[in-house]
């Protein structure tokens, strides 16, 4: 009788083959309180180096990083009208601090344009102060009915980026630059995934926006996914927080605003997209581990031969691991690498 | 008469002189919710830097990266007693979620030995998984009674490594390794402070801790301040949560850890042990401009060689800017780059 398959095979049943490839390849577990998530070594190492490649183009876009707080007050909210519609449902509140209960409510940042644009406000005076251009890396919560790991969890991890420019038509250049230039290039040449970028409807917007660029990428079930997207936010935080300036004539004017953003869902979108019945396939410029170089029997030399190989390779600039880990079975260690989708595999011995 | 001095004097006020070189060099701001901070892009570069130089140290010291949530429900921490009761009076709580109240609370993280101790029980079987060494960099609340920007603040951003071993000795050992090799060594070379190293007494250790090793710089006034910790945690936290492995007789005993950090108050650490009545000073590992050329007047070609230098700089791998901004006057444009603490500046012109 054959042995029953590592992982449900794909055309089986998808969601539950891409639950088994997340804990079979260890790469997150459900947190213990409900929606939130443990995210394990070999994912993040796959997170950390997105995060520095996105990083490396936001920065080549020129804006540059800051960081905001995580708690953001109630009122905060209710100054544009459409944004507290869209998250009230979704958000965490806490009402005690330091043993008492606290005067205001306070919010755990589901998103933070209301409290870039408090500060953002302060910062801007002149036309000489724009386009202004932030970015932040960090932690958001968003109350999730039917949470999934990476693809919607309660908190998630992502970059969010606020900007101002001097009009619309540059905040509009500037939201299709992010979409192109960071979201586009990083999801072709770094995810090895061809996206197809586009508006949403009026009723998908950004609640706020006046118009949300979108990237979607195709997954292994045939349907689409929403990787990233980047909105223009017309003039409607600019107005709740009188983020004004003086032109070169001295008149007092309204910015304009942009804010985009991708998160630890593109972790998902790489498992759905690439994975196989096998598991887990990652692009090279991602993977932790490169190659690996399986040592099958240590015998006759095998062993020093292996390890030679490791080291040219590493030598060249490779991530290189050595499994010597003979006591185990080859077959074992062999699923073990091809769950975590280590693109080359080199047996020796 | 005189202009008043940019910044009071050190030697009148040293805190109030820290307030306005964290001010006035843009350093940060305090946030919307009291004690919270926003920290603005020339610290945040600081930071960056900071985190990859710690980040880099962390990983040559064997562990890897991981993410554990933000939200622990309170019964985590009743089942450590000292731990609980050291934390109790600075906890933010989220008390409603999605609309809703919770059935059970839920903490901010203060910090997460009770959720790294839940699923590194899971994780660890038998002797061949220890040790086992986590890090994670992410955000945490304590809130604190009287906030000061980096020092003490109620949310703030560092790394926290949790690991887990054998045997007590091993635990010491890695706790000293990490104390050592990580943050004296990143101290000193790379914000070139020499440290102290040492033990905290009984009634100052860390809640469930056995013992607390501390590296502590001296500042401008002659205080010294805590940068970084590293704690043996003997098996309490091992005991809470049934962290326990069969030894290679097959017995099972129970694992003993450590835990260490160093935060963003390390920026403030900075700040007081280098700055001075002019402001920041930056070692030039960390500067984020570690030369700028201030081109004075744009006359008989100074431009072009301004420009030139620069590039001459920028070749060698130098982090250079050009401050070209010859209608701004030449005195306020030294004092900004001397309370930012740039470490090199050319005049041209």
């Amino acid at each position: 009788m054959a042995k029953p398959p590592v992982l449900t095979p794909r055309a089986q049943d998808f969601p539950r083959w891409y639950q088994d490839v997340v804990a079979k390849a260890e790469l997150a577990e459900t947190g213990p309180v409900r929606g939130t998530q443990v995210i394990r070594p070999w994912a993040w190492a796959i997170w950390e180096r997105m995060q520095a490649e996105v990083d490396r183009r936001i920065k080549g876009a020129g804006a540059e990083n800051v960081y905001f707080p995580l708690f953001i007050p109630e009122g905060h909210f209710r100054r544009e009208a459409e944004h507290v519609e869209g998250f009230s449902p979704e958000l965490a509140v806490v009402t005690h601090g330091g043993g008492k209960e606290l005067d205001e409510p306070v919010v755990v940042r589901p998103t933070s344009e209301t409290v870039f644009g408090e500060y953002m406000a302060k910062w801007i005076q002149s036309y000489r102060d724009l386009p202004l251009l932030l970015n932040q890396w960090c932690n958001v919560v968003r109350w999730e009915l039917r949470p999934r790991l990476f693809l919607r969890s309660t908190e998630f991890l992502w970059q969010e980026g606020h900007t101002a420019h001097a009009s619309a038509a540059d905040a509009h250049a500037y939201a299709v630059r992010i979409l192109q230039d960071v979201y586009e290039d990083f999801m072709t040449e770094v995810l090895a995934l061809p996206v197809l970028t586009g508006r949403k409807t009026a009723a998908e917007r950004f609640p706020g926006a006046v118009n949300t660029l979108t990237c979607e990428a195709m997954m292994g079930d045939g349907k689409a996914l929403q990787m990233g997207t980047s909105h223009e936010l017309g003039q409607n935080f600019a107005r709740a927080f009188a983020m004004s300036y003086l032109d070169d004539t001295g008149a007092e004017q309204l910015a304009w605003t942009t804010s985009w953003g991708v998160s630890t869902r593109m972790v998902g979108g790489l498992i759905m997209a690439h994975g196989d019945d096998a598991g887990l396939r990652l692009p090279p410029a991602l993977a932790p581990v490169q190659a690996v170089v399986v040592l099958v029997r240590d015998e006759e030399g095998s062993g020093a031969r292996a390890a030679r190989i490791v080291a040219e390779l590493a030598d060249r600039g490779g991530r290189v691991r050595l499994d010597d880990r003979v006591d185990t079975s080859f077959g074992r260690r062999s699923v073990d690498w091809e769950l975590k989708g280590v693109p080359l595999r080199i047996e020796v011995g």
